[in-house]
């Protein structure tokens, strides 16, 4: 693999659709381009926050389109992949390579449950199917299935399954990936983590809904982690702290769409059913976003 | 509405895939005649034994026009609409309406947890997009949100939301459904319910995939209970019952699919990543069918 | 065995503690009689709204006492014995043999998971240190490990275990259990069960909180099911059932407390920090009483 | 309250039984002395490694009898205070002053489900019924209750309760509580959690099982932290968390009493029916304390 590292902070970005089901290109666009001058260090488009098991294929292609084009190659651009079926993540994934993507992350879907022979299946087609890095992506809060530590052992294994990105609230079982691992995979925290805490344990960045409304705050943390600087970094971490918590209390996607919104970008309400961020979300989203100086 | 009312034994389709991706038409019409020569009262294509969340929109459609096709008019056809969003499920019903569905099951998946007010907006958006008779459907064990006494109060006063489907193993939550709604909503059982109880408290049928396998012994057994003639129903019951067991310890569609093989439909394995029924299952399905002499 | 069998309603009797900790005696004992006269087949102190949890070994003897005393040999006292360690088990069992009781009802409590292995040893050690029939209990809801079937068939092939009492809101699952023990065990239901269905499929009866304030109710409705008059049976159960959906509302000790104080006894409220049933609760468990004509 | 503060080191005393039931003495004390030279910061009889839930009262006294004889006021006891009831936990906590305890480590155990009123009740009765510094408890995994974070902050505002041992294994909700109780509270660590992020983000010490057999590594864990030199703490803790995750796998008790029963304490197996450490298990845990010297 060529292709330099990825570590820093990584917006999940949000999926702005029009009331006629278009993807938003000039909000999107500008999304990126400011996230990009704030200096994040990639862009995650179909993660959750990103609703990718909110829309179609058709949907979900061409926001990873908009979202290319405004990196325009500065920064890594790593799509979500979620499927259900092999068939149809594999397609999903070699379209996005196709694309220009520089990585995938691979999100598995499923409605019955699945054992650990089902999962190595799906997750390594999608490794075969590309010639890219892959990001492995478990979510026990959202996903019917969680990685198995002996599952994730395995995959570790195939070349350029080369990162995993653990959305539990479970720090311990990262730094037990990490033992297991032993370089084979890099961990990127997620929203439900604290960044500063995964970073001292040996990861190398973070991969959030939140660094979308905060991406300057974001990598000013990382820069400060990436230093050793650990007592400036904590400080940091302790204020922002509270947009994670805001975040976690309320419909992710709506969260951070709502924040966006009082931040000046129209990106509208997540698609219902789900609805949109309360009164009091709002509130609660924008005294959270003033007390870090992102509003 | 001038339908007449559904009530009895309507099998949960499978959805046979060829390897290439087509839905195996000869196949899929064989089983339905042959549902239909065994006196079923109605087919339902797209239930959770028909694979909904696994197949493309296309493959989904394609489904729907094959059993009715079989069906030809004889019988009524329930076809699962299955979505996260409200648009994609009125598109969907709107579809399977015009081709000529009976009936819509209304299935209501999510990523992100709902609140009972998004749950309402998208029942009662599928059924305000029709002019047929919905069947509500709750699936706690598979699907994120399991819809509220209260939720379904609220919906059962929609004027064709007529049935419920409640696939949960907590056959007293059906009673207190019939009590609450008060004739409003008839009450269909799941596989993981005793077809009789249901019966006996004031069910209207099953929807299930064990039927697909023993078609005959279930409309038997139908028979029996419409006739209130429960000593010999719990006879029948009792054998029948294992057959359920059976399907509970294995993923449900690999096991109709596995017992329709052994039957001698060439209905292929379940998409996958999902895994093929296990020889140890395939044993275990085949005994449970020879005891009921459905094999 | 020479024990005549244990079949009927088996009312689960509160615990009436005082302020200063004493069993209250005078309405355990009034309690128990009227329950008598109403025809009940059997007493069940120390079960779940007993509220054995929440007694002392002195506290759970002095109830043991006071029931059989009420009894005076006319019905069969069952009393419940519960543990996390098989010694305290196993004395409590010998004891309460010793002071008369016709069958103990074996309850396994825990703290930290138990395998199968555990789980076998604990229930056989009480069997073996009685010369009575043992009603192994299981309550997936309040405790920490549910009896697998396996563990309940390998449990049902000892001498003197001879019921079990299912606590689950499963009913399908107790079928399962009658096929799998083939008359080694028979069933009570439990309240979370619709009584007529677990009669129909086979059970022997209930053992039951709502028994308590509903005897006369109770048994009438066993004597439809035992007659196999199913559909008066069901007729009545329609009635009933409110009151088991209102209790499974409420803390059950509180609310069958709360009951019994509108019926004129004094039972108190549950132990602290239990909170008494609320306004709202009582206001329930009130039309439920009147609308069976309990109150 | 002139106590001095907790912080430091914990371990969480195993409860050695003998056949016969008595605690056994000698190799308590013997543990107790040999942790206090390898410099621990207090110790912790009755936690959930201590086997609380499986001891009598009496027993339980013993226990805390024997461990303030041995640390002869050398460092802080800490005794687990643990109940269903109010009446129950407040004579425990005031028997445990008595003894001569510094502090009280107050668990919450429930049968039924308990709202924030009871739980709220509980815990500031135990703080008003003695004169020590009370440390809450709260552990999701094998408790029916998590404290709430609206009930944490209102404890927090009582005069001694000074502590919160939470574990669960979400360290971000740590954060979380350290952010709302401002220096109401302090956080000691589980062993679910990565001591040295805990230590970071502004704990004070940990409180765990595996210092038992660690206490000398444990402790020069802690050094390393509290002098802020997160370097070298993070290269000891990758070592040392192999033994929590070994920890993890197994029945706690069983575990650490298995991991004495190699270091030569003769300590005997968890109280039936809890099983012994497996062959499997003992080689692990071998494993893991050779590769950090402490065997």
């Amino acid at each position: 693999m060529s292709t330099p590292d990825f570590e820093g902070v990584f917006p999940y970005l949000v999926s702005p659709v029009t009331p006629s089901g278009q993807i938003n290109e000039p909000v999107l666009t500008r999304l990126c381009r400011d996230l990009i001058d704030a200096g994040v260090h990639g862009l995650t488009p179909l993660g959750s926050t990103g609703e990718f098991a909110y829309l179609t294929s058709r949907q979900r292609r061409r926001v990873v389109e908009i979202v290319l084009e405004a990196a325009g190659g500065r920064l890594p651009v790593i799509a979500g992949v979620a499927s259900t079926t092999i068939n149809d993540a594999v397609a999903q994934a070699r379209d996005y390579q196709q694309l220009g993507c520089s990585g995938i992350l691979a999100i598995l879907e499923s409605y019955f449950p699945l054992a650990d022979g089902g999962v190595f299946d799906y997750f390594s087609a999608i490794a075969a199917a590309v010639n890219l890095p892959v990001v492995i992506y478990t979510n026990p809060n959202f996903q019917r299935s969680d990685l198995s530590l002996s599952a994730i052992d395995k995959l570790s294994r195939i070349d350029n399954i080369s990162y995993i990105k653990d959305a539990s609230s479970n720090t311990g079982r990262l730094l037990s990936i990490i033992n297991l691992t032993q370089g084979r995979l890099k961990v990127f925290a997620a929203s439900a983590h604290i960044p500063v805490c995964v970073m001292m344990i040996g990861g190398v960045g973070w991969m959030a809904g939140p660094a979308c409304v905060a991406p300057r705050q974001s990598v000013e943390l990382f820069e400060l982690c990436h230093a050793q600087d650990w007592d400036r970094a904590m400080e940091r971490q302790r204020a922002l702290w509270s947009l994670n918590q805001v975040f976690a209390k309320y419909n992710l996607a709506a969260c951070i769409k709502g924040g966006l919104e009082l931040q000046g970008y129209p990106v509208g309400p997540p698609l219902a059913p789900q609805q949109p961020l309360s009164e009091t979300g709002s509130a609660e989203v924008k005294a959270a976003l003033e007390q870090i100086g992102a509003l």
